[in-house]
């Protein structure tokens, strides 16, 4: 049996498949007359429920933060919140205090709490999974039930399930869990980004059809293929073995010798380490979202400069683009303050929030970049701006770091202006693009923001998730025009979305005319492997037939035309 | 003095400032002892002022139908829902029978309720507006409040508001007001659109200066040029007072004669008559949406059939151009069971409905159409599709289509299929245009939109409002890139944003290449007008260089220089 999804990790691994169903297992007991109840005691189960899962809740938020990011760590943060919300915790106590026995007062009070939320709209809606997880948990511990523990899965594990949370991905154990197979869920939701920053072979959203399935069989997921095979042959897990291609330390060329670099993303100082055993050429998104989030303030200037000191250091020889700050949109920061909107990522996101509410702020984070861009390795450091969609918002921009560069200068402080340039994730910059590369030194292709807004498609929302996807011929067409408009002018264009880190994307990309590829730090040595494996003048062909299709079955067929 | 802000209706008045402040005077009275108050007394007037609020809201209802149209009228059917809230009123009613007075029964229950929803996302959050025009429209019943019924406003008043809600907007006479301004609001809020369909000067987005004109003074409310003046002299009053040109019935070409089309958008048979009296060639849009709001279930297909006969019957002679429904988005219809997306412009909406979930509907909505192209003046009938993001939903639509042509076909049922064509409002169509045009007999570009997703900015986020502007470059040149791909294939290219109706900008679209410019039928005699003192080739050195602008600053400059 061989089943087709998303592939989401281009990575492969063989186990024996284990399906993880949390759900099931949570039926209740009858319910006693309340007179045989002893309240007192019921009270007592409830609050060493609470104790437990609260206990567990702060082990997984640590060995998120550990393995995944501070960014992915902030679920657990609600999750506390949640178990000790003293309206629901006193709406449990009553009920107990009237004889209701403790596995009941949970699940009936919470049950009310989940359909309140529902009720709501989008991400209210959302907070009704994670009273869900904090429902089950309390429940498992009150009826005695053996916690599916995800962070000890026995080694050669295929997971499978109906979704994973982002929570129960941060929890798994690379070494353990040979790959992910999940009924729902697509290429960018938070479940596979973590998945693939750690490493794990993963397909999603392959459908119903996964539950057939069963428990124990031997599986191969071929997160490149984006197949799940059952009882693979010898030729199947042949094929598969080759997508985890060996480290390549040093930069790579194309086959005709032009450069191309193959950069990593990281979104925290934990992914440092790993990107660099992975060979990659420096850092092509370093996300600083991470500093601001899972905290009661913003960090001060020198935690900052910290942070991104240590990126450096990490690559002492290698370019380190930063991103400045992009709150706003599905990212939220309490202390910050930010507006509830209708539709978050059409509204107070990026540079808006740096330029507008949130100038201090930016203030801040640019008199540390130009900080560090004086120190040992600074000269490496490069700095971009996300969301753009005005040239006035570069000319400000500009000079709000000439006017932080004259204050260090007056109070003698040691700075230098790095590489200037922006994020290209919105219709606005590609159209925008020759001028964006007039007056900076690089353009960057956000290519998950940029097919979201060219095809006006929310890429959390699985009932439109067939439009987020890059090989739309609208966005190859967008990224086309921004590479062109960059021609002949100074500036260098790379792609920092996920499609960079497609191997099966390579040529193509290269095709385009990208100087630079950025990606989860998993798929560097396939993209180096692929590169090397290029021809310019054959890549240029294919990208010139890719761009002359008008649906993405004609992109698929000549795409698949080259790979034969 | 001279205030700016945005220019929402371009006409203008002169008239009498008169301050609406809906919540100024609504103060209660000290709290009695409960042990004094009579609450079957409190409970009576309770009652009675919930029916006189029924009624009132009842008329206004009706008068906002007939006016403006079903789509603003269906307000206040969420207006008559809170009131009759079982849990509000309970909760109010046990409050009285507590010793609490009426007023404050309702003050305080109302307020939790609010404040409920103020926690709440966008959505949810506006209905904390609602909540609180019901609760002060219930205190003023109470207090005896002389309601300001702004339905009977003094002739020449010139209406001055913080904000003015949609229901407000739509009570308002145009005879009697003579121009509105406001401290908030966009160009494209609700409220200023229905401004707009009424014909009633408006300048919205003044700012806090506004509060600034004494009640009585003597104020011109100048739409055109955005600004509101106080005590305005003879000169003031004789530049603004030509905007409101005289009504052209014959069709208009430029002075050099390239006929352009003059079109009005129409949503709701009401406007039909004010737009043919207007001068208006045809419908560039026909809303079909207020088909299926504010009712209980979808329009039958003979019921469609009647409605868009009944356009057609207003313009024997033009053009009527019928886009399929755009329901989702920001338009919710209960009982379509549409999903709550948290990025609902980015969610199902248009053509997604049509060709996914609500494929039925759309099968019913075709089968009308295609009867009525086949009925007396169906030979103008014109049909397109919203919200196209890829050739795949063109090829899809088509195939419904002669799929339908089939089903009549075999049932013996006159039919015709008529000319087909699509918005184009989001990036994507933008970036296809040319295999839009090579497949379909015109594009229509829908600018609100367009610019809401090319500068990824939800235009109902006063917060971003400034990037909610179509002469942004990145927007222009969107609309070049469409206008320019049409070129040398048979499809004719329109517009029917609301930029298609700004007088000042005619000369400049006449440049563009655009054949035809759909907007609210007041604009359409200043527009025919303009049309007519146009030479084509100035009008395409204009566009040249208002595309060869990289700011909106840049454009403005080169847009005032045309102007003198």
């Amino acid at each position: 049996m061989k089943l087709s999804g998303i592939g989401s990790t281009p990575l492969s691994g063989v186990g024996t498949a284990r399906w993880y169903r949390p759900e099931s297992d949570l039926t209740l007991p009858e319910k006693p007359d309340p007179s045989e109840v002893d309240s007192d005691a019921e009270q007592e189960r409830f609050e060493t429920a609470q104790t437990t899962a609260r206990e567990q809740i702060e082990q997984a938020r640590q060995q998120a933060a550990e393995r995944v990011g501070e960014d992915e760590a902030a679920v657990f943060e609600a999750h506390l919140q949640f178990l000790d919300d003293p309206q629901l915790v006193g709406d449990i106590e009553s009920a107990m205090s009237e004889g209701t026995p403790a596995e009941h007062a949970v699940s009936d009070r919470f049950e009310e709490a989940i359909a309140q939320f529902e009720g709501m709209d989008g991400r209210m809606a959302e907070r009704a999974d994670d009273l869900r997880d904090i429902r089950d948990r309390l429940l498992r511990v009150l009826l005695d039930v053996e916690t599916v523990d995800l962070s000890a899965l026995p080694a050669g594990t295929v997971l499978l399930a109906e979704r994973l949370t982002p929570s129960d991905t941060a929890g798994l154990d690379p070494d353990s869990v040979a790959g992910i197979a999940t009924v729902t869920g697509g290429r960018t939701s938070h479940a596979a980004i973590i998945a693939r920053s750690l490493a794990i072979p993963a397909v999603v959203g392959v459908g119903e059809v996964l539950n057939e399935i069963e428990e124990g069989a031997d599986v191969l997921v071929n997160g490149d293929a984006g197949t799940v095979v059952v009882d693979p042959d010898e030729g199947e897990r042949a094929a598969a073995g080759g997508v985890d291609a060996p480290v390549v330390e040093e930069r790579v060329a194309t086959a005709d010798g032009k450069r191309i670099e193959v950069a990593a993303n990281v979104g925290g100082e934990a992914e440092l380490e790993p990107a660099a055993a992975r060979g990659a050429d420096g850092i092509g998104l370093f996300r600083t979202e991470f500093l601001f989030l899972d905290r009661e303030a913003p960090p001060d200037e020198s935690e900052q400069y910290e942070a991104i000191t240590a990126a450096l250091a990490a690559f002492p020889d290698d370019r380190v683009v930063v991103r400045t700050l992009d709150i706003g949109g599905d990212k939220a920061v309490p202390y910050l303050d930010l507006p509830d909107e209708t539709n978050p990522f059409l509204g107070q996101r990026g540079i808006r929030l740096s330029l507008g509410t949130h100038s201090d702020l930016f203030e801040t984070h640019l008199r540390a970049l130009l900080r560090v861009a004086a120190s040992e390795h600074g000269d490496e450091l490069a700095v971009m701006f996300p969301m753009v969609t005005q040239i006035e918002e570069v000319e400000s921009a500009i000079e709000r770091v000439e006017s932080v560069a004259d204050d260090l200068e007056s109070e003698g402080i040691d700075y230098a202006v790095p590489e200037l340039g922006v994020m290209i994730e919105t219709p606005a910059a590609s159209y925008l693009a020759d001028a964006l590369a007039e007056r900076l030194d690089f353009l960057s292709i956000g290519t998950n923001d940029l097919t979201q807004y060219v095809m006006a498609v929310d890429r959390e929302n699985d009932a439109v998730a067939d439009y987020h996807d890059p090989l739309h011929p609208a966005v190859l067409r967008a990224v086309d025009r921004t590479v062109s408009a960059a021609e002949g002018r100074d500036a260098w264009v790379g792609m920092c979305g996920e499609m960079a880190g497609d191997p099966d994307l390579t040529e193509l990309l290269v095709g385009l005319g990208l100087d630079e590829l950025s990606m989860s730090a998993v798929t560097v040595p396939a993209v180096k492997q692929q590169v090397q494996q290029t021809a310019t003048d054959t890549a240029r062909e294919l990208a010139a037939e890719v761009l002359a299709c008008e649906t993405r079955a004609e992109v698929q067929t000549v795409l698949d035309g080259e790979e034969k």
